[in-house]
């Protein structure tokens, strides 16, 4: 089985990392390749580490350059989606890469992104519960987004067993690649080296109603999440801190036991063995998840970390075992649980 | 007025950042020099930026080489500061910049440090409450841990404030700095560019103790601390992410309001506009302490953040700034507000 | 075909990325993993990212341990390689990652490493004159040291084409991963963050021999080489900057054309568009080279510039490069040119 | 005395370095701020780490916002400075950070900046010969580019002695601050860390004329310069790897004594212990430059490398010492020689 997919957005980050696996999958084949501001340039000089594809144009992103293919991936700025998955028609499989069809509720969407709600499309975190059935033949996928990976695969377990209270408190540090390509005065490497520093404190990250809509979920009541990001000097990775009222009874055994269960049949989601910790550096360029648990008992809280990669699991590998699911292919084709380190 | 400082531990980080400190400073004297291991060598070959200190050959740590000397740090391995001060006489200004004399209940020191409690001394964070007042004129200063000195400064206005209920959880990012210069492998430069991870989950840090001593004195009951220590890729500086449940009727002003006094006099501390973040890399190698509030309603949180150098605030410059008031002299002298950046 | 590998040195960085190669190789089985120090050591504590191993168990390297397989790795300290080799009998490929094989002049040998001369085996450097040949059918491969394949690759070419007087100047950085996984002082996160220092200059480093053997093979007469090495704050990654006199006549013309000849065909060395330098990020965990050439008028200098991973083509890619070679598997098996990037 | 000092272009990195160095000097007042995009703007939100500042505004550049100052920073872009200094008149000390007073000959002016040249100022590399003199009471100072500063400091003593042919190869690497606050696509933190890669390859660099000039007034002969620079990931920093065919009869000792001679009672040139080698990280934010010299007999060359800091000693230390020389203060006032390490 081959199918030809297509890759819209294809020389920002997100773009360039989902080629990287579309070019180890056994069955793609690379087709289109679009852009729109560098419509018309050769992808080496601005993706210089896909050597082969080194001599590929990118094309402008039309309907025209999209169709005719089997799959087509979609890294588009946020509210551009809906317009291009309508024009490709039912039989395409359409994966968005960007949040519009990630929200459930119209409200939040238009509290976050301030424009009109595009829809809802099955979600491409398979290990929630439900969530991979959801995608088995569908035509269309939403990609979660970095964060809300992250912490929902980090936190999810212990809200359906019952063992946290509903308000969760979430750190996470990310690197640099997360806030994307275009060039900002505060991403300049002068300014991210030796710096950690934080950003949209508060609750206004839009990746928190992400969070919301799939802890509740797994709780079966409304969580509420303070959520932090930070900004660390590093080019990829996620590293999440998250915590939550442990509720009575809860001991380091329920909750590690909770998580054995949880993830033991999952091919990516690694429970570490106690007294080893998540690392970003292990999961640099793989899909795999990294997850260790503690429970402090003076402070009754459980604290769960997960480390992923952001480009990888969070974005494009999350994107590629999706549509390995929603195409019938074994999840795991094409994609690794070996990291890049040191 | 010249005093005549010695350092014990002279060949490590916080040593090596209190002689660039007192190399500054208009009223000190850099006497004795002493190192364990290192003791015979030039400190042109263990601390290559001190360049006016190249010549100078490190002696042992011995009451003698430390006698005769107006003030005496010590950058110690924890435990081993009582003998020193003990043979030191109580005319000398004695400043530990270990452990040994923080903790005012001995159960606590037994407990995270396992071994007899020694004592406690004034402690060295004039921002607390009566702190300033217990450092005038005493030969004994502890100087706090970087982390609670970070996380104690970020949260005490808002406990003595009366603003956030007694559970705090704490995320803090600390540069390698902080982990000392002995060569462990998890600290290999290959192990940590790129990587984010945490360590001490789930209570144990023995910096702990410290904060919900701090907190708890401000709050005037007993405040639980989740803390979790997660070490960055950077050389120095701690940026920590510190919430609370928020008591009713707080907001996003009487949160401001509170820390605009609590702050109005002090040098160091500089609670930033609103809308400016705190970043580790501005008060890169000064005194200073970036922070910032914020409340989220949705989370029913309050959440400060602050920003230092875990080498100067955290440590050196924050026994630097107590020994002047110990001594009687301006408080700031020999200390910067200006970071090094980029 | 299967081939089935050990591997004597699986916890150190060469080991690790031989070992990350190894699982996506197609026809290679990993067994017996081997180490000293960390005999009994699950891998999965020693090499966090490799997760498919995480429950190995690494063994003591004897004799007994890498018995029966179809090809040995080894990754051993100078100078242990002979005598591990010798009992392994002639019909096993073994693939030395040391430097004990690599020097054809035993006066070299000895002047660098300080033993006797153990011997030489076929260079695992394909792309060289003559090399391919050798290795077709070989049962021992000497793998070239790191800085050695990125500055011969950059060379041999303007020397075997006459282009270039026999001196040569070469200033290379290098990620800390080139320092391996020892814990020393120098080596730690907070000393290698921010920080640019020279090390082996005047011709010490144990590289320089064989930088001598090889360019002075492709000239016909005795090439001398300036060889700095430099180390960057970075995990891994070489960029090699080489130059030397240009003959008379050269122009950048005909010097672009004689590396268009000289790789033509070869599928990891990618000689870039004019006005696109090499970057080491551009090759993170592949084994492609990336290579640029100028010719300076003025200064009358050739300068080629090299990138590669120093862990991957520059060790644990080379030897599976060699190793198919040898097994007679075509040459890219388990390779790959796409860097993980940003 | 006290001079007042107006900087315009106090937004960008060299501005920022500058006001943090004049804001630590004792006979400085800190007048008018200028800036260009930035006017209107408070200082604390562009140069965060300079709190004492912080509320400072940025007026336009204009002649009436510097009129009235004794001294005059002007950090501006290329080709601005002459019209600025005209309008200010003789009496004002005009310190240019740009390039445009810094070349003597108008050829090489026109060829590397493409514009008319507007003159020769005298050079504020005070180490060089002569040009402590020339600065002495003067009102024009041109500070040196940071490259050259670097390079022109590690090979002046070897040419002035007549130890070293007249070609040097030079391959420096820089801190990614030497590129300038601009935000472009190729300096974000995500492309710069974890990747060392070339630029301006071939002679192209700007600095290299200006280096062509430093070292052919000391060898009274035309010297050729290959010239490689390098992006390094770190914030801060130049490491110049220099060298040159050594005169017959140079010997370590002889190249040794040059150096000891030419520095012997400089403040800021310190020629480092025999086994001690430069590192950018121990003059970062200081004005000190750590030098180390070889000879490299098998390959007949001289190597002597240098390590500043490109923003203090490399342009706002640099141009801070000038000052003091032309006013007549002590030359080391204001500026330090300990770096901020680790």
């Amino acid at each position: 089985m081959t199918v030809r997919a297509a890759v819209a957005g294809a020389s920002g980050y997100a773009g360039g990392e989902l080629l990287r696996l579309l070019l180890a999958h056994p069955h793609v084949e690379i087709g289109a390749l679009t852009g729109h501001s560098n419509a018309g340039q050769r992808l080496g000089g601005l993706q210089p580490h896909l050597l082969p594809l080194a001599d590929r144009i990118l094309e402008e992103t039309t309907t025209e350059a999209l169709a005719g293919h089997d799959v087509v991936f979609l890294a588009l700025p946020h509210g551009q989606s809906a317009a291009v998955a309508d024009r490709l028609g039912p039989d395409t499989l359409v994966v968005d890469m960007g949040a519009d069809f990630r929200l459930k509720d119209p409200a939040d969407w238009e509290a976050f992104y301030g424009s009109p709600h595009a829809g809802t499309w099955p979600y491409g975190l398979p290990e929630l519960p439900g969530a991979r059935t959801a995608l088995e033949g569908s035509k269309r996928i939403a990609v979660p987004g970095c964060y809300p990976t992250a912490v929902s695969l980090a936190l999810f377990p212990a809200y359906a067993a019952g063992l946290a209270e509903a308000e969760a408190v979430i750190v996470a540090a990310s690197g640099t690649s997360g806030a994307g390509k275009a060039a900002k005065p505060h991403l300049l490497g002068s300014e991210v080296m030796g710096n950690m520093s934080p950003y949209g404190v508060g609750g206004g990250h839009r990746h928190t109603p992400e969070m919301i809509q799939n802890l509740s979920a797994a709780a079966g009541e409304r969580v509420t999440v303070s959520f932090t990001p930070t900004l660390a000097p590093m080019p990829r990775g996620i590293l999440a801190t998250c915590s939550a009222t442990a509720r009575p009874g809860v001991t380091g055994e329920t909750l590690r036991a909770a998580y054995e269960k949880a993830y033991a049949d999952e091919p990516f989601v690694h429970l570490l063995p106690e007294g080893q910790w998540p690392a970003t550096a292990s999961v640099y360029g793989s899909n795999a998840v990294q997850l260790q648990v503690a429970h402090d008992p003076a402070a009754n809280r459980i604290i769960v970390i997960s480390a992923i990669d952001n480009l990888t699991k969070g974005t494009a590998g999350g994107a590629v075992q999706s549509m390995n699911i929603a195409l019938g292919l074994p999840e795991t084709t094409g994609l690794s649980t070996m990291g890049v380190a040191p």
